[in-house]
């Protein structure tokens, strides 16, 4: 039998978020291990080197594999059914491109906004950190838009889902919910509206509000 | 014929550097557009939304493809051999993780910090920002240290040379070069220090002096 893994998970991290729908979306088994992000257990930190969520730990003695788009990327070619990558390599080369850009320019900027407005700025932070890093999310909505008008849709790829829109999974959920006044204008952006909607439509989008068993040493 | 790929690229960007060395890694032949990165042209920009170097247009009216990693998992996925990630895929999934941690970690913060130095920093950034970005250096070659002592060597994944080892090519050039004082102490530091000589001595290392043709419309 097949080991189940384990996926080390906080469960406010999008990004954990993310590679626990995932595992959702594929129907694979997975223990989740929740730990709190300011006292991390050892064990969770032994395993790598910037001992951030989410880590997988793929079972039966492989080594742990850090970051969610890694972990899909895993996922997928253990996993290959049913497929969240188009088969195309420059068609999928162009989606990682739009994953990379939702990690990196949305959804960094918009949690990492909230936790500052949450938990405080840092000393070196500007005053108008906040602000500044939710100007970045009005700032790539027009990106956004054109990216989901080079298909026909319901997804970035076409009929296809993928991991480029899993990327935005935790965004479409939690940005109503947390940050009501910086969702996306319909008229402006009917396009991204729809998709946020499809979004939070997936069952896999329960996984947002998943929590693991805590581990605490 | 298969259509000649065309990077776009910055002679100065580690990760357009990385990019280049790629492709000389593999084999195969590619057309390189420099840009300037303060005005870049125009067709650059339309092609993807952060704007960013390096850029990959595979020919064929296929679409852009940003990114490094993602530029290097397209050239993995269409010319196989040589092979640069591991075959197993959890061992990939490790190897991706220390790409990623070199890319985010320990480029990413070097070249910025080096770029601010010579350029100046933004008005936001604390006084002591280019400390700060390299501190971030010392603070994580004992992770680096560990990683390779992983495997027998002499590459991360062991006898396999992969697009992790791929991934310092940059910081290994250009560290002694550009910052001698930075460079990791060989007795503390004695796997890191013969690993960066040995990325040195690849024949790819030439790439990252490499530039383009100018493309300035």
């Amino acid at each position: 039998m097949e080991p189940t893994p384990v996926l080390w998970t906080f469960k406010a991290s999008p990004f954990a978020g993310k590679a626990r729908a995932a595992f959702l979306e594929k129907g694979v088994p997975v223990e989740l291990a929740e730990i709190h992000p300011v006292e991390r257990p050892k064990r969770f930190l032994g395993l790598t080197a910037p001992g951030r969520v989410p880590v997988l730990e793929p079972g039966g003695g492989a080594p742990p594999i850090r970051e969610s788009s890694i972990i899909c990327e895993w996922l997928e070619e253990t996993h290959p059914e049913p497929a969240l990558w188009p088969a195309d390599p420059a068609v999928r080369g162009w989606a990682r491109g739009q994953a990379r850009f939702v990690d990196d320019l949305l959804t960094a900027n918009f949690f990492l906004g909230m936790r500052k407005q949450a938990f405080g700025r840092s000393p070196s932070d500007p005053e108008d950190v906040v602000d500044r890093l939710h100007r970045q999310l009005a700032k790539h909505w027009p990106a956004l838009e054109a990216a989901l008008g080079a298909h026909e849709g319901p997804w970035l790829c076409g009929g296809q889902f993928t991991f480029a829109d899993l990327s935005a999974l935790p965004l479409a959920v939690r940005l109503p919910e947390w940050a009501p006044h910086l969702v996306p204008d319909a008229d402006a952006f009917p396009r991204v509206t729809t998709w946020f909607a499809a979004l939070r439509d997936r069952p896999s989008a329960a996984a947002i509000d998943q929590a693991g068993k805590r581990v605490s040493a």
